[in-house]
């Protein structure tokens, strides 16, 4: 058998809370979305103002995250047109995307959840992930 | 143009809160998703220990109760066979569910969102999103 | 080659409002869909205060009485367990139903399109959509 | 709880008018849908000669721009390759164009549905969109 470690409730609240006042800081309403290390939700906040449009986009981000065990920004150059990973925001049912925003969560090394967030610009939702994962990786390693 | 209301995340949040205590005292961890009154995610937590499996159904279940502005069990007799419900089960993609656990939620007579809980047995998941709600219509009323 | 007759705008606005007016006089708000002889929608209307959630099961309803040249409610006994029909709904996607409220239109004996009312009681929907159907068909044969 | 406003069926169908009669004077039939703030449909036209095609772009071009809150072609620039947004129309399972033709409706600065045109070229499609829109804003704020 295998073990594997993965995020908490409590954690993902936690990250849920460092996302939100972020934002709030930011004065950018946002969808925030935590998933476990296989892709399925554990917790979510959509705050006041958000975009009903960026909830599924949420999901998506940190699904890709959790997935691919790297931010999603970081795939983007990959996808390009005469890249290898050229057409790939087509795959798995549209639930791949490379839009900034979705960010993994790693314990010891190892990826045990994702965050994504979308409402904002690209750069905007990035910072706001990022943020949150930061402060996460500082916490629990 | 017309106005109507609808979930803020605090409010939604309390209704977490309010399903998690039930569920944490009944020693059932749920998935519970709170939706807005247009179908829409606000708010979700899955409980340590709750069914991946039961994520989406939870969010069906809210979906339904929020579209249907009745709980889910309720409209499970008139889906059986030979009622004029029935195979509803079908329709909205399997968006449309009749197993119980799905409660609308209602201000001054309009539903203003819904909560969809489970990963028990479908009266524990009645039983829970029942107990959120009671608290709500007091507690909005 | 072929030639079929095929709703209008013009005819299909006014099954919208036969629909519509029949709906008023029973204080029951509808959607209301109407489709063309391939499946195809021809004119919408929400009327304030119909459920989201039927949005989409009046299109259902209409495209299945336009598919199957039938009214959904009459497809249903074919349908129930031990018949030859069982299951049916899953098909086409979930794009078959046999709730009522989907009732074809015909000129000349052929179908040039369908009716699909959702929002109220099964019974609700099929009179409005029957209503509208019968004035269609006095009005066009 | 939230506050917010939303199109009433009477004023979606005033929008599907001030489309028509443009399309019209363009001698450009289209398919023109208008949806509500939460992304839902209130009122659809298929003008005699549409493409049966766009019926669901129409619809997806409204969605994106309800859902973005502004119009389907200013966002096309952020996702072209090597932009941010790069990859974007694969999200929301293909509810997200930036094709021109979706433009959002605002009263007081806030969204309250959207309106999706297509079956002429990209261009005819956002002038037909846009007029309606420009009448719509000029009429209700």
């Amino acid at each position: 058998m295998l073990t594997k470690q993965t995020l908490s409730y409590a954690a993902a609240e936690k990250v849920l809370g460092w996302a939100a006042d972020k934002a709030s800081e930011m004065e950018v309403p946002q969808n925030i979305a935590v998933l476990d290390e296989a892709g399925h939700l554990v917790a979510f906040r959509r705050m006041d103002g958000a975009k009903f449009f960026s909830i599924e986009i949420a999901l998506t981000k940190a699904y890709a995250a959790a997935g691919l065990r790297v931010s999603t920004h970081e795939v983007a150059p990959k996808t390009q047109p005469g890249m290898p990973g050229y057409g790939a925001q087509a795959l798995n049912g549209g639930r791949f995307t490379t839009l900034g925003g979705g960010v993994p969560l790693f314990v010891g090394g190892q990826v045990v959840g994702a965050i994504g967030v979308s409402s904002g610009s690209v750069e905007q939702d990035t910072e706001v992930a990022q943020h949150a994962a930061k402060i996460f990786h500082e916490t629990f390693n």
